[in-house]
């Protein structure tokens, strides 16, 4: 049975923060105009009530579902469980994702014009939060005229910004849904994230962030790259999919990759250069391993009070972010009276089953969202 | 108790394979003269029974225990289980250890002088395997007389080299001893070195290893060192040495390390470019990776009609060789009928745990020699 994509769906841009409003930042310091690129899919109902905001990783950007053109080789990052009958059901709900604050794809990050010099910000962008990050996010969702949603959604570093928005914003959502994340980076989460910045700054294209309009720092980004995905998978998943099988060509040079595995990495990091900055991919690693919702709170009234429904999913083999993290989520919830359901999926894919795992994800959301939904119909909204 | 050390200590170099008799590697290649540097504590007995080659990882070098010169500030990488009374007991045993070839710690390597070229051998040092590696040890070995070690042991790389002594050369040894290592390298420790590669290769100073006598790839070694860092530490171990402390001293740069945990490995990867040769990492890591004990053999017959014995370690928390790995090296024993002896260790300390975890390293170790020597006294050599 092949699923039905949503279709053809096309990227739109909000600018908020105009001067002499700029946003205030975490770091106290101002930013403004701020574009943010987003889309949508399904019909916001009459009452906007089933609004749901899709979170982006690392990575990731404002087209989580369909195609932009009809000869795309690949669909949005999410299509798996966003669309028709699908997990976040678009026939139901009204599906927003947007790109973050300090990203590369259409919302305003190092890589836009700075107003004040008329050139790129490089290091002149000021240092973003997952606060921030959320706080354009619900700049959005005012510009949409949504007072309340339905749901926040996301895995990773998705799932840091949901986890942000059930915090901080309870009375703008219904329920969350954190997947395979967690509530404070640990050592080891900041240590990886260090190698890869470590990486692109090592490459001597860099120029401390001034590398707009010459050549990028492609090998070092390609490396930061290469160590997030070894990351993202498991032993096991690693195993499955190369094990120790040799590359079939010829070998020009002693260093080549000899193993598929090489072979893989190099091309998925090369890839990825093409697509991303690496500024960028500074900035937000910061951001992601700033991150911290317990600070200067307790883990007994992290949630307390919050009315929200959470729905928390982590998977067996992610090590990068450990099944024990998003159970600590549901420690937090259930001794502040949160109501949580969690589950750990049973898979060997390593951090990347949150996009792979989606048949267990969709019927764990599908009935989540269902319950959330009904009681909305139920009790009015 | 302070525990005694065997003092000063003295590294000394044996060269052979002077032409015309070069040494066959496993890629078909001629390498020669070659020199081994070494050092050897304790005293060779009248019939050379007490003989132990111990064996260095990666980064390690001939200079196992014992101070250089009086005011040293670290003994030898192995010091803690090396020396008079302690698990490698110098009082009774002579143990010897030297510097792998394509190290670069006073055995041959990338970094040697070419005879033919009077340059630094840089990318046209052959490509050398465990096999060359074990090879130049038994040349060592026999040229210090000794016909039958007492036992080879090593953590690491240095227990792959145990296990190619143990396969390949099992006549001229009485146990082994492999620690925190694998009969072949995993896909996910490929593509780790892989990684490291990679960075290495990416620093422009790297310019295809011609960079002897100009600035060498010290960002690129830099962040090949961090990542090898992460993986031999484990998730507890950072989070237990490092939190999410924040660093005290002003930040003058926006991606300057904040966190502990990312000084820590910027400090750690600075100073081992100060003692590390880049292309000996290459050739190395590429070592480990094309190792496979199981090439063109089965695990029923591997260690088949061998009589040593084995004594097998792993560590709980260490994966970057997971316990599955030894536990495959001991099955492969018990379904040849070799005699194996399996302890897994509590630890928490990862991979770092076989340089770390000494006391319970030294019962496990001084027992198995205590028995092994014990049997050649009773039943004669």
């Amino acid at each position: 049975m092949k699923e039905k994509s949503i279709g053809i769906v096309k990227t739109e841009y909000f600018t908020f923060a105009g001067p002499p409003h700029e946003l205030k930042l975490e770091c106290g310091e101002k930013l403004g105009p701020i574009t943010v690129a987003y889309e949508t899919y399904g019909e916001l109902n009459a009452n906007k009530s089933n609004a749901i905001l899709v979170l982006h990783a690392l990575s990731g950007d404002a087209h989580a579902a369909g195609l932009h053109q009809a000869d795309d080789k690949y669909p949005g990052w999410w299509d798996t469980i966003i669309g028709p009958g699908k997990a976040f059901d678009t026939d139901k709900y009204f599906v927003i994702c947007s790109n973050i604050l300090g990203g590369c794809k259409g919302t305003t990050g190092p890589s836009s014009i700075n107003p004040k010099t008329n050139k790129p910000y490089a290091l002149e962008f000021p240092i973003i939060s997952i606060q921030d990050i959320v706080n354009c996010q619900r700049e959005l969702v005012d510009h949409l005229g949504i007072d309340k949603l339905l749901s926040v959604a996301g895995g990773s570093m998705g799932g840091m910004q949901a986890l942000f928005w059930l915090a901080k914003y309870p009375e703008r959502l219904r329920s969350a849904i954190p997947i395979a994340t967690a509530l404070k980076h640990s050592s080891q989460q900041i240590a990886f994230d260090e190698v890869g910045r470590q990486a692109i700054m090592a490459d001597a294209n860099w120029k401390e962030g001034n590398y707009y309009g010459a050549t990028p720092p492609a090998k070092g980004l390609a490396v930061a790259r290469m160590i997030g995905h070894i990351t993202y998978m498991s032993d096991q998943s690693m195993e499955d999919k190369f094990g120790r099988e040799k590359k079939k060509e010829v070998r020009p040079f002693k260093f080549t990759a000899d193993f598929e595995v090489e072979g893989y990495l190099k091309y998925r990091g090369d890839l990825f250069v093409k697509r991303f900055d690496a500024n960028s991919y500074l900035y937000i690693t910061k951001a992601m391993d700033n991150f911290n919702l317990l600070e200067g709170k307790t883990i007994q009234t992290l949630f307390k009070g919050i009315k929200a429904k959470l729905l928390v999913i982590a998977f067996k083999s992610d090590w990068l972010y450990p099944a024990y993290q998003s159970k600590e989520i549901v420690r937090a919830s259930k001794l502040s009276g949160l109501e949580a359901t969690y589950c750990e999926v049973d898979s060997t894919y390593g951090h990347d089953a949150f996009l792979l795992e989606t048949k267990e994800e969709t019927h764990l959301i599908k009935n989540f969202l269902k319950k959330v939904y009904g009681d909305i119909e139920k009790n009015g909204a």
